[in-house]
């Protein structure tokens, strides 16, 4: 196996959302808008996003457990045990998460988006535009 | 700014793609069906996968320039420089492919897909389930 590759962040997630507790499980369940607020380092990079685009967003889960490799879906022990790659659990090997949202507002490097169930804090990784056919 | 994470490669791409020049631009231009070797250890968290299943396919893109941050999208310079954000260009902070594929068999911890543009050797980082609506 290869030797291991560093992450780092372009930004943070500014989120109401406090902890995973409080967190849906999916952004399109109730999640509430939030800011990408970008270190403006990046501020070349993200200066072509514009209001209504449909973006993915990918985060770094900083609270996750790396060793999980099986879950009950949902937290919910009723659900028989998955292995994580069939899952959108935080808790994975490498705790990226993707995140499908709309671009509400832009406000220099601070970007308003909607169905961001990210808590705040949550590191910032990288943003792509969703193609055409949703890809 | 939080300090870097690490990325542990849970495996890697086994494709017939030699090199950036000959890979397409996206999977859906022809990418040729390729194999997701994933690392033993990791048995557990891929069990789950079917075939049939499609899937978002995440990658470290190892030859990436991440000092990159805009660029003239598809590499051609008729194209107007572009941040990094607003394209998918394999040049950028945080180099990290998203391939949506389908799952065409599986042999093992062997994991036959197709349309995955990443070249032979590419570290996998992660996957994930494609959830109702193409989230």
């Amino acid at each position: 196996m290869t030797s291991p590759y560093q992450v780092l962040p372009i930004g943070y997630v500014e989120s109401p959302l406090a902890d995973r507790e409080a967190a849906p499980k999916q952004g399109i369940e109730g999640a509430p808008e939030a800011w990408l607020v970008f270190d403006p380092e990046y501020a070349e990079a993200m200066r072509d996003l514009a209001v209504d685009d449909e973006v993915y967003v990918l985060t770094w889960l900083h609270q996750a457990d790396r060793g999980v490799l099986v879950v009950h879906p949902r937290g919910d022990p009723r659900n028989p045990e998955t292995g994580v790659f069939s899952t959108r659990s935080p808790d994975r090997p490498n705790p990226i998460g993707l995140h499908r949202v709309r671009i509400l507002a832009i406000e220099g490097t601070r970007v308003r988006v909607r169905d961001l169930e990210a808590i705040d804090g949550t590191p910032l990784v990288d943003v792509k535009p969703v193609l055409d056919g949703g890809r």
